[in-house]
């Protein structure tokens, strides 16, 4: 019962700057609350499926192969907007995702804190979004 | 007239994965609207600079020199907390961003729409994200 967009890209891969192996980092956000979820690459089939299909395909790195995420866990995310940077060697994805993005089982993979003094999210702003995801 | 908070990091930077080149990918975020401003890289160095002073400062690998965001134009970066992902070979910052985030003058780098028909960001959510911005 989910809407699947499917898009086409105004700039072609070929027009990305990415790394000798071909690839281009991709930072993904839920679309809705702005959180950072993962990081992850594409090459240019991983990209172009994206697109095409409206779900997000990375390359694995590690198993060096495409990847549909979702495909093995039910975790999609579905492809709401897509954002390059001004130097055209980043990409920025916004998505609807379904459960838990980290195969850990957290939202987000950057559940990890580096310091030990840092800013604590109780201001005002941060109660009107929990205000609204109750809502 | 910012007050500039200054960190100890829990982990040491030689527990992250870095590239071939010993850089880290990290991603910045404004830490109160959740908007992506940019992507860039760390190395050993701009790490430990960036937690004990409390800016962000990069690695840039066109230049290859330590790169303090702001020191020509102002527009520094003050760290407000610091990730890292499950595989701790991302990092991402939340920041107190002075000024625009891009040399083009845009808030963020992300500001080039890669589809055709993109979700557009009319609903409630981002409407109570702007009353907040006027109030």
């Amino acid at each position: 019962n989910i809407s699947v967009n499917v898009f086409e890209s105004k700039i072609p891969f070929s027009e990305f700057k990415v790394s000798e192996a071909g690839l281009i980092p991709v930072i993904t956000q839920d679309y809705k609350t702005g959180e950072v979820l993962m990081l992850a690459y594409m090459n240019e089939e991983a990209y172009n499926r994206t697109v095409t299909e409206g779900r997000m395909t990375y390359y694995s790195r590690s198993r060096k192969c495409l990847w549909l995420k979702g495909e093995s866990s039910g975790h999609y995310q579905y492809v709401k907007a897509l954002y390059t940077d001004c130097d055209k060697d980043t990409l920025l994805a916004k998505v609807r995702q379904i459960g838990p993005a980290c195969h850990t089982g957290n939202k987000s993979c950057f559940y990890t804190g580096l310091l030990n003094n840092e800013y604590k999210e109780s201001d005002p702003y941060r109660i009107l979004q929990s205000v609204y995801g109750v809502i």
